[in-house]
C-alpha cells in the first residue's frame, strides 16, 4: 500500500507522542518534529507508511538515547493481556465454533497499537474483545482461512504488537502448532513485539519463533534478513496480523491472510472497510 | 503568542483542506503539502501561528491560480448571517441587557472560521448562538469593556471572518458608532472578511471601514500598512475579534479587548480557557 497524503498529520502526531513520552525537553521535541517534517517533505509516497514509521521511531530512539523506549509499555501490555488469558480461553471453550472465536479474539487484540493511538487502556481492550465477539466478519473468509490452514504444510504467522501476541497465542493454541513459525520484529520499534515479548508471553514454548531482522513496524521484505526471507519464501500460507503488515504486504504475490482491526481512515479506504471493522482478507 | 509544536498537524490539515477544496489534482495537493512541510521544518516558532497561516494560504492561492479561493464560501457565510440578522436583532431587543447580549452574539459569530474547521454549516452556527446566550462569560470583563467603550474617544474594531461580521454589525449597532473604525484584512486569506464583505453586509454604511493592508489571518503590526498603523496607534481602545487577532496581538502593549470563541487546544492553553469557551479578555 502506498503512503497517502493523509498519513502525514498522523506521522507528525506519532513523532510528537513518541518523543514526549520520553523527555520533557522541548528543544528535543522541536528537533525531532523539525526532522520529521523535513523527511516527510521529500518522502517517497510510493513506499508504504511503515517505512516512514521506521524512520520516525529511529529518530525518536536516537534523540532520546533510548534504544527501547516502549519497553515499559510493552511489558505492561503483555502483563495486561496475560491477565486476560484465562478469560480468553474460557471464551473459546464455551463458544460453538472455537476456530472462529479464536480468530475474532486474535483480531480484537490488534487494538493494542501505539502507532495509531497514544493510549490503550484496560477498558479499550475489554471493549475491543466484547465487540469482536459480536461484530460482523466475512464468514466466507473465515472458512477459507480454516481450509488453507488445514491444507498448508508450513504456516508463517507474522505477529504485530506486544500484548496482542497473547491473543495470537490463544488463536495458535487452536491450530496445528507443528506447522507454525511465529515471527516478531528484529529490533524495537513502537510497541511492536520482539523476541523478548514472545518469550514473556509463552509463544517461544509453543511454536518456533524467528525475527524478521528489521525495525520496520511492518514487513518490508527487502529490509528483512535473509533467514526470514527463506522462511517467508518456503511457506505455503502467511497469516499477517495488524495494519503495519497489511500496509507492507498487501501488494505482495503470496498466499497471505491479513487479520486486523481497521484503525485509520487511510487503511479503511484502501481495504474497502470502515474504521473499527474486523478484517479477514486474503490477497 | 508563539507557535506551539501542536500547531503543526493543524497547519498540514489546513493546507490539505484548502487545496482539496480548489482542485482534484493530486499532484497539486502533494506539491502544496510538501512545500508546507518544508517551510514548517525550518519555521520560526517565536512567530505567531497566523504567520504560517499566511504562508500556507499564499501557497494554496498560487498553486490553484485563484487569488480569492474562499470567495464563494465567504458569500455564502455573509448571506447565511444576513438571513439571521433579524433574529439576532430580536434577540438583542428582548434581552434585559442589550450590551451583554450583543457581545455574546458577536462572539457566537466567531464560530464561522474555516481556519480552524473544514466545515461550518447552518446547524453549527445556530448551536453557537444558542450556547453563547447561556454560556458563562466573565461578567467583570463585560463591565470593563462597557466602561472602556464609554470612556474611549476612538475605537478600532478588528473584524475577523466573513459572515461573522454581520454579528459584529449587531454589536456595533449598540455602540456609539461615530467613535468606531472597523478594520478588515487587506487581501483575501482563508474566509477572513475583506472590504468586499464589509460592503455586502452593510458595515460600510454604518461605520468607517479601513483595511490592514495585508493577507495575514490576524494582525501582525509590522506587516500592516502605514495607514492602518496610524489608526491603530492613535486609537484609545481596540476590540479584536477572533483567535487570529488574539494570537498576533496578545503580547502587544495597548488597550485591547479580545472577543473570541476558543477553537483549538493551543489557544485554550495560552488563554487559560477551554475549547468552546467564550472569551472576553483585556491584555
Amino acid at each position: 500500500m502506498k503512503t497517502s497524503i493523509d498519513c502525514i498529520p498522523c506521522f507528525i502526531r506519532q513523532a510528537l507522542d513518541g518523543i514526549r513520552m520520553l523527555t520533557d525537553d522541548q528543544a528535543v521535541h522541536e528537533a525531532v518534529v523539525r526532522e520529521v517534517l523535513s523527511r516527510t517533505s521529500t518522502m517517497d509516497f510510493s513506499q508504504p507508511p511503515p517505512k516512514m514509521g521506521q524512520i520516525i521511531h529511529q529518530l525518536i530512539r536516537n534523540a532520546s538515547d533510548n534504544q527501547d523506549p516502549y519497553r515499559e509499555i510493552k511489558n505492561n501490555c503483555n502483563q495486561l493481556a496475560l491477565k486476560l488469558y484465562p478469560e480468553l480461553k474460557t471464551c473459546v471453550d464455551r463458544s460453538p465454533d472455537r476456530f472462529e472465536t479464536a480468530v475474532r479474539l486474535a483480531i480484537a487484540g490488534n487494538i493494542i497499537d501505539f502507532g495509531t493511538s497514544s493510549q490503550v487502556d484496560d477498558d479499550t481492550i475489554h471493549m475491543s474483545i466484547d465487540c469482536a465477539l459480536v461484530q460482523p466478519v466475512d464468514k466466507l473468509a473465515v472458512e477459507k482461512l480454516r481450509n488453507e490452514i488445514e491444507r498448508a504444510e508450513k504456516i508463517l504467522y507474522l505477529g504485530d504488537n506486544s500484548g496482542e501476541i497473547v491473543f495470537d497465542r490463544v488463536f495458535i493454541e487452536e491450530l496445528p502448532r507443528e506447522k507454525i513459525t511465529f515471527a516478531v520484529r528484529g529490533a524495537p520499534t513502537i510497541n511492536d513485539a520482539t523476541r523478548e515479548d514472545a518469550k514473556k508471553t509463552g509463544l517461544t514454548s509453543l511454536v518456533t519463533v524467528i525475527d524478521n531482522g528489521t525495525d520496520v513496524p511492518g514487513t518490508v521484505l527487502e529490509s528483512c534478513s535473509g533467514e526470514f526471507r527463506k522462511v517467508f519464501d518456503s511457506t505455503d500460507l502467511v497469516i499477517a496480523k495488524g495494519q503495519g503488515n497489511y500496509e507492507t504486504l498487501n501488494d505482495v504475490e503470496k498466499n497471505i491472510f491479513f487479520l486486523f482491526k481497521v484503525k485509520c481512515p487511510v487503511v479503511a479506504k484502501d481495504s474497502g472497510c470502515a474504521v473499527g471493522d474486523l478484517v479477514i482478507e486474503s490477497n
